[in-house]
C-alpha cells in the first residue's frame, strides 16, 4: 500500500479492503469515556512572549493600576478596596491600586485549585497540567439543524445540561443557554435547580447580584448536605467575573467577586478584551489591559478573603477592523490565548481560556476557528476551557450540532494527550519480524492483543469510503452531529438522587418564589 | 461589553455595532500576501517521547536493518546496496544494512537543504525553522460542489496549479490530480510543462521510472535555462519516495532514489505506515518500521551520491479497527507526527508532514481533521507540508472547495507564526491612559496608526452578524469556497516566461511524444 502521490499513473483506489480478523467484528465498542473524566496535559506550553517581555507586561499593568486605577461602580466594593489599602477618588469612583497590595494578593491566591464535586470522583483540580472542560455558558438563542435560531427556553437549557451529563469529556457544567421563558427572578432558582437534579457534575453559575448568589449557595449547600461552615471552607463552584473593558468594573460583578470570596468560591476573572475595539489594537496592549483588570478583580476577592480562590480567565481577540465585527478563533485569538497562559503562569493562578467561532453556521468555518481556539488554549498550558461545546455566532448562540463536533474535538485532544506507549513491546520489533515484508499486521499476536483499545473510536466523523458514505446519504458532520444530539438525548438517564434532598431543593425554590425570587441586578 | 456568559438576563446583542472611522472603510485590504512567501515557525517544537525513547526506536529501527533487512525488488538496486557495504541476500531479494553504513549515509546526508526556484525570492529553504507548503499530489479524483466528484482531468490539473500559483502561502508545486484523461505514457511530459508555464513555483514531480525521470528533469533544465552540470549541482525539484511497507522498496521508488541522488534532486522518503494494517497496531511500532524504511531509503541515495538531498518523510496514521478504513487526523495521526519530527530531529534529517483527512466531504470534520493533522505537523516541527491544501477523502479525491479551506487555514497558522510585538509601544500603555475607563479604542492615534495591518483578514471565514449572514443566503464555509475558487481562477495570470524557452520546452515535448513518450514503470 502507497501514499496516493505514488499510485502509479492510472492506478485505482488502492486502500485496504481487507477486514480485520472476524473477532474485531463482534466485540464490543470499548468505552474510552471513564479515561476522560479526569485529564492532565502532557505537553510543555507554547510561548508567545520571553520572559522579560511577559516581566515587561506585568509592569505595565501594575504601572496602569497605580497611576490610572479602575474605576468601580459598587460603592461597597470601593469601601472595601479603601479598607484594603487602596486609594480612592469618590468624585470620579476610581480606585488606584499600589503594586504591594497587588503583590499581596498574588500571595494569598491559591495556586492548586481543586473545585469539588458532590462525589470525589467529581472533584475537578484546576491548576498545574490538568485541564477541565465546561459547556458554552450564556448565549441568548439556541440553535439546531431542525428547527433553526430561535430564543433559548428552559426546555433547551435542561438538554443542554442533559448532554453535559451524558459525555465524560464535558467535566462541568455551565450555564448553557438563556432560558428566555423563564421570568428573570426566577431563572436562577430554576437553572440551579435543574442542574442539581439532572447531573452530578460540579455547577457553574452566574453572579447576578447579591439575592441570586445567595440562593445559588444556597441551593449547592443543600444538595451537597452541607452546613453552612462546611460549604465556605472548599470550592464548590464557580462563576464567570467580566470587567467592563477598558478598566471599569461593574455593580453586578463587583458583588459577584465579593460575594464568591466570602463564600470560599471562585471567581473566574476574565476581562473581555477585544483588540481594536474595548482593548488597544495590538495584542501586547490588549493583554496588558487585560492583566491590569484581572490583577484588580483578584485584589478585590482578596482583601474580602484572603485565599479566595481564583481563576485567572482571558479573552482577548479582534475585531474585524472593516466592519467592527468581533472575529473569534482568529490566529491573534490564538497568540493572545498562549500569551494570557504566559502571564497566569507568571503569576501563578489557574487559567481559563475557551473555545470560540465567529462563524453563524455549525461549518467547516465552526471547526477550524474553534480549534484554533482550543490548540492556543490546550498548548498554552490552559487549566479550565469555557466554552468548550456549544458555541456559536460569537457565543451569542448555542448550537446542539455544534455541541456534538465540540465533543469530538475535545475526546480527540483527551486522546492526544495519553502518552504514546514506547516499551519494548509497543515497538514491536518481534511483530515487524513476524509478519515479514510485504506481509501485513491485521492477524498478528501483538494487533490481535491490543486492536479493541488500540485507537479513538469517533463520535462524529464518519471514516467509510466514498461509495458506502455516499449510499448512507452522503450525510455531512453537521448532518450526523443532528442525529447524534437526538439520540443522546433518548438515552439520557438521569443520577440518582436522595428523595429527602431534592424535597429540601423543591422547598426552597418554592419559598424563593413565593417571596418573589430575586431579579438580576445591573 | 461583555463576554455572553455575563449578560444580564434577557439583555439582547450587546456586540459593537460602531464602525471604525470612515476612513477605514475606505482604505484597500492591505496585502499581506507577500509575508507568507517564505515562512518561519517560532514555537519549540512539541515532543511525546522523551530523548530515551527517540534514541530507542533508532536502535530498533537499526536492529531491523541489521537482521531483518528490507527487500528490494530492483536488481540494480541491490546491487549499488552491495556495492556500498550492505548484505544482499539475492534468493530471498533482501538487504541488509549495517549500523555503521546507516550512520555513514546520515553523516553524509544535507542537513541545509534549500530548494532553488527560478528566480533567488523563490527559493525555499527546507531545514530548521523554515516551513514549506505543498498542494495536495496524486489524487485520482477531483471534486467540486458544481460538478460533484469524478476522474481527475488534465484541465483539472492545470486549475489546481493556476491556484498553487496564485495563492502565496503554497510555496511549491505538486501533483495536484491525476489528469486520467492523458495517456499515461505522456502524462509526465504534459504536467511537467504545464507547471514550468502556468507557475513559477518550485515543482515536485512523481518517480515513475527513469525515462520519465530522464524526461523530467531534462524539462527543468531547459525551463530554468541550466548546462547539466548546474542542474545536478543543486536541488530544484523533488519527488515523493513511499516504500511499500512494511519493509520493501519495489522498482519504480528504488528507481526513483537512484536517479534523483544521481541528479542531486530530492528524494523525500516516506514510508506510508497505517498501524494496524501494514504497521504495527502501536503508534511507536508504527514509526519504528517507518523509520527503519525511510532509513533503508536514505542509504541507497547516500550511497549513489555521497551527499544526496534527503527529506525525512513520515505518514503514519492508524485504520479504523472496526472495518480496516484508514482515519487521518485522528489524535493517534497527531501524535505519530510529532514523534516523526522527533526522529527526524534526532537525525538531523528536514521532516515532511502532511495535511490530511479521512472525509469525504469538505464539511467540518475536514477541517477538524485537517487542523488536527496540521497542528501535529507544525507545532511538531514540520519543513515540508505535503497534501497541505486540496486533500480529501483519505487522498483519494483532490477537492476545489477543501483547497480553498486549507488555503485560510494554511494563512492563518502563518500569521500565528508571525511574531507577538512586545514593545513598549505595543503594550500601549498611553493608549490606555488616553482613553480611560469605560471608553473606546476605534479612534484613539494608537489604533488609527495600526488597524489598516493589524490584523489578519480572512479569505473563507464570514465574520458578519447572524442577520447580515442570512440576508446574504446563509452560505456555509463549503458554499463560499465555491464562489472563492472559480473567483480566484478567473483572476489567474500566468508568470512571464521567456518566449524562446517556452520554444524549447515544447520542441521537448513534441520530440519525446513523437517517440512515444515514457510508459510509468510498475
Amino acid at each position: 500500500m502507497t501514499e496516493p502521490t505514488a499510485i502509479a499513473a492510472g492506478a485505482a483506489d488502492r486502500r485496504p479492503r481487507r477486514r480485520p480478523p472476524s473477532a474485531a467484528a463482534a466485540a464490543p465498542v470499548v468505552d474510552r469515556s471513564r479515561s476522560y473524566r479526569h485529564l492532565t496535559n502532557p505537553f510543555e506550553p507554547l510561548r508567545v512572549f520571553s520572559d522579560d517581555q511577559v516581566a515587561a507586561i506585568h509592569e505595565a499593568a501594575l504601572q496602569i493600576l497605580e497611576t490610572q486605577g479602575m474605576r468601580v461602580l459598587l460603592p461597597e466594593a470601593r469601601e472595601v478596596y479603601r479598607r484594603g489599602g487602596a486609594s480612592v477618588d469618590e468624585s470620579t469612583l476610581v480606585v488606584r491600586l499600589d503594586r504591594g497590595l497587588v503583590a499581596q494578593s498574588l500571595a494569598t491566591t491559591p495556586r492548586d485549585l481543586v473545585l469539588h464535586g458532590r462525589t470525589r470522583d467529581r472533584d475537578m483540580p484546576v491548576h498545574g497540567r490538568h485541564v477541565v472542560f465546561a459547556p458554552t455558558s450564556g448565549p441568548p438563542n439556541i440553535m439546531d439543524t431542525v428547527r433553526g435560531k430561535r430564543a433559548g427556553t428552559f426546555e433547551d437549557y435542561c438538554n443542554i445540561i442533559k448532554l453535559c451529563q451524558n459525555h465524560e469529556v464535558i467535566h462541568v457544567l455551565g450555564g448553557c443557554v438563556e432560558p428566555q421563558d423563564m421570568p428573570v427572578q426566577f431563572r436562577h432558582l430554576e437553572t440551579t435547580r435543574a442542574m442539581l437534579n439532572l447531573s452530578d457534575k460540579i455547577p457553574l453559575v452566574f453572579a447576578r447580584g447579591p439575592g441570586q448568589n445567595a440562593d445559588n449557595f444556597e441551593m449547592l449547600r443543600i444538595a451537597y448536605g452541607l452546613t453552612h461552615e462546611e460549604f465556605i471552607s472548599r470550592p464548590y463552584t464557580s462563576t464567570i467575573i467580566n470587567t467592563n473593558s477598558p478598566l471599569q468594573l461593574d455593580i453586578p460583578m463587583a458583588n459577584g467577586i465579593m460575594d464568591y470570596a466570602a463564600a470560599g468560591q471562585v471567581s473566574i476573572i476574565t476581562p473581555f478584551t477585544l483588540a481594536g475595539a474595548m482593548a488597544p489594537v495590538t495584542i501586547a496592549g490588549a493583554l496588558t489591559l487585560a492583566h491590569a483588570e484581572a490583577l484588580a478583580g483578584l485584589t478585590l476577592a482578596q482583601i474580602v478573603r484572603a485565599g479566595a480562590p481564583i481563576i485567572y480567565g482571558s479573552f482577548t481577540s479582534n475585531v474585524d477592523m472593516k466592519s467592527g465585527s468581533p472575529a473569534f478563533g482568529t490566529p491573534e485569538y490564538t497568540k493572545a490565548a498562549i500569551g494570557a497562559g504566559q502571564l497566569a503562569r507568571h503569576i501563578g493562578v489557574p487559567w481559563r481560556s475557551s473555545n470560540a467561532t465567529a462563524s453563524n453556521s455549525p461549518d467547516a468555518q465552526a471547526a477550524y476557528e474553534s480549534q484554533m481556539s482550543l490548540w492556543g488554549a490546550l498548548m498554552g498550558g490552559c487549566n479550565f476551557v469555557l466554552h468548550a461545546a456549544g458555541w456559536l455566532e460569537g457565543g451569542l448562540t448555542t448550537s446542539y450540532e455544534k455541541f456534538m463536533i465540540d465533543l469530538e474535538m475535545l475526546q480527540m485532544f483527551a486522546e492526544t494527550f495519553q502518552p504514546v506507549g514506547a516499551t519494548a513491546e509497543d515497538l514491536a520489533k518481534d511483530a515487524i519480524a513476524e509478519v515479514g515484508a510485504g506481509g501485513h499486521f491485521f492477524g498478528c499476536a501483538h494487533t490481535m492483543a491490543r486492536y479493541r483499545t488500540a485507537f479513538y473510536a469517533p463520535l462524529v466523523s464518519d471514516w467509510q469510503n466514498f461509495g458506502q458514505w455516499a449510499d448512507s446519504g452522503a450525510k455531512t458532520a453537521t448532518d450526523r452531529a443532528a442525529t447524534l444530539w437526538q439520540q443522546s438525548l433518548e438515552r439520557y438517564v438521569p443520577p440518582e438522587r436522595d428523595p429527602a434532598i431534592s424535597e429540601q431543593l423543591d422547598d426552597f425554590v418554592a419559598r424563593r418564589t413565593a417571596a418573589g425570587g430575586a431579579p438580576p441586578v445591573s
